[in-house]
């Protein structure tokens, strides 16, 4: 057995352990990249804008002309999106234009619609009731970005505000980092489908579909999800063709009873052991160890456990195996709504809810009636880092909260799966 | 033309506007419910914990036999995970017990294997180093759910957290609220396909990938995406066919100008408009209407004000179509990191990047050559409202904030998409 690591101590052995992936990159279309990280530059195959063009509907003049207000000109012509003009604007002339049309030749500034009149004669005249400044209403053509510039690094993660950037430089196709592929392997004699109805001792397995979903949720793909007796032959089997895909998950038989199996298990395949135990509760049986490029966790049976573990250990390992530097939990800042016992010799780590009490995060422990209580993840979009001590963390205190990707912050939203 | 909503009326108005909505539920397997609504209750089948067990390793005891430290007990049996005892603890007896495992029968506590001791002898017999309280690391049977209870209620958002619980109670197909399915019809002659090269005039279309990537990330379906010239007859064709779905998205043409023909088109398909400009900018041409059930917007051409009222508009009616009722775009409070101007004239709402700053919210303008400028979304997270006045909103100021879902808030995430 190895030292036992402090949560911090953990985390920061997962993150300078695990490595970014060596695969080639996969090409995926625009619509399949949210969500993706970027494996190499890309660059725009044009100027943005393509070309100078009016930020409103009005009339293409030469500033020259217009220097003062009330100068009358000849309208020549008209720029409309898509349907440039067919002349330049010569002196004394303005053509009529719309958002997003063309600039025309020797044009250097529009006066929106709404500051000219109309002037009665034969030929189409306007007159300019303001001053125009060269530049006005013009967006210049390549001053958003230069053709060959890199428009999205390398690394990037494409969120949806990429997706207009990446339409307007015809990046239609993209090179992506792949997905870490995990498999998911839950041990325990007392286990049953969750199709099943348990009997006398058993209980269904729900942590392979939770891990399952914790994984798609991290941006990981899930390889297979098993479930396997407590049968050290057979956990061996399976532990061996989960050491085949990027990530091998095994839920159970991480701590030291009898039948807990996994830490030999594991030894025997090779795999080296980072750690065996955290300073955590719950979640203290947590193995993490390397084969190679290859990354193993062993999780706490206890699905809460296992639920803090995950988004403590395993999340950034993930997210370092899809390319990402950062990966350590974003934390920020909240005050406690109700006090939270400490426990004297452990930190805790808590499924709790946050709200907001006229802009301002507030935090609460989910509650349970032990820690294997599932109903407490229900509303938790948080986790709650409780240092060890004496005494309770006073309702109003300031505290850390580690909000869970998933959770209703951001929004209260329905992301799609 | 109707009057000016504020940004806020126009909320209101959508989310007092959009009904819920009225379709039938589907079933979906539990991998695939993660970010959908929930449509009926869901109740256990089973008691949760399903039976007493034991929340430790180490002996099952009947509490009165160990009432002071230093009993010494027969121990006669064993109870594992999935392999419960097959006989009672009787009076001086103790039941070698592992975490999980059935608590035996006339046994109500357990005491952890840490604080025990072996007996030499002929007979197994083990030392209680502490004394024992009744119900010690037992988690009694359904004393966090009873059978028949409701697990998950209606309208419920499954998240993460939920599947354990749904996996545990057998709920492997659920009955969830259909997602939405949204047309969106991107308006324009200057428009090329993004993967042609645009010509003297042209712009790729860019707004129709963006929208439909925002419309996934809110969790409704893009039922189809399509481009259409400043042609009244064919955007009237094509309205029309959106008009089917039940979100319709249209995408430029909603200002005033010649070719702006989106009023005119929804008012001939019976349209009622509920507004057709807001107090915002960038994001002034936005329209809302509704014609029964299904709900219409028409957005800016400005890929960037198409964005921001995306968010403060069309976001809430599709969360709200898909069966949510706090749909209201979540803020809260940040301090600026720079100054940030204002316009005397109009509220503004602009692209921002949040960080974190030793645990606490800052937020910057994204910034921007002008409000064409869609290379200022690559970094967004957040929009940030700047009130209309004089001045500046200075660096440091304490203002609201609104997170953008998809961008980093909640985790450095990969997503799935």
């Amino acid at each position: 057995m190895l030292p036992m690591l402090s949560i911090d101590q953990a985390i920061e052995r997962v993150t300078t352990t695990v490595r970014r992936p060596s695969a080639a990159a996969e090409e995926v279309p625009l619509a399949d990249a949210v969500g993706r990280l970027l494996a190499a530059d890309v660059r725009t195959d044009v100027d943005l804008p393509p070309f100078s063009r009016s930020t409103m509907d009005g009339f293409a003049v030469r500033a020259a002309d217009a220097a003062s207000p009330g100068a009358v000109l000849r309208v020549v012509d008209e720029s409309a999106a898509g349907r440039p003009a067919s002349r330049a604007v010569g002196e004394g002339e303005a053509i009529r234009i719309f958002t997003g049309a063309v600039l025309p030749a020797d044009a250097d500034a529009v006066l929106q619609v709404e500051r000219t009149a109309t002037v009665d004669g034969a030929d189409e005249r306007v007159r300019l009731e303001a001053a125009v400044r060269p530049g006005q209403n013009v967006a210049r053509g390549g001053e958003d970005l230069r053709r060959g510039e890199v428009a999205v690094p390398a690394g990037s993660r494409i969120g949806v505000g990429h997706v207009n950037l990446l339409a307007s430089i015809g990046a239609t196709r993209l090179p992506v980092v792949p997905r870490p592929r995990v498999a998911i392997l839950a041990t325990g004699t007392e286990l049953v489908p969750p199709d099943r109805v348990p009997t006398g001792g058993q209980i269904r397995e729900s942590n392979g579909a939770m891990l399952a979903a914790l994984v798609r949720r991290a941006g990981a793909a899930v390889a297979w999800v098993e479930t396997v007796a407590d049968d050290r032959d057979r956990i061996a089997a399976l532990a061996g063709r989960g050491l085949e895909a990027d990530v091998l998950l095994l839920s159970g038989g991480s701590s030291v009873g009898d039948y807990d199996f996994t830490p030999d298990v594991l030894a025997a395949h090779g795999v080296e052991t980072h750690f065996d135990r955290v300073a955590l509760k719950p979640g203290k049986p947590t193995l993490f160890g390397t084969l190679g490029e290859r990354v193993v966790f062993g999780l706490p049976g206890n699905p809460i456990s296992a639920f803090v573990s995950f988004h403590l250990f395993v999340r950034p390992a993930l997210l370092r195996r899809a390319g990402l530097d950062d990966v350590a939990p974003t934390r920020f800042r909240a005050r406690l709504d109700e006090a939270v016992p400490r426990i004297a010799a452990r930190d805790q780590v808590l499924p709790a809810r946050l709200r907001l009490d006229d802009g301002r995060w507030r935090v609460a422990f989910a509650g349970w009636h032990g820690s294997g209580d599932v109903t407490c993840l229900r509303d938790a979009d948080a986790l709650l880092p409780v240092p060890k001590g004496d005494g309770a963390l006073p309702a109003g205190e300031e505290t850390w909260v580690l909000p869970l990707d998933g959770g209703r912050l951001g929004s209260s939203a329905l992301s799609s799966s």
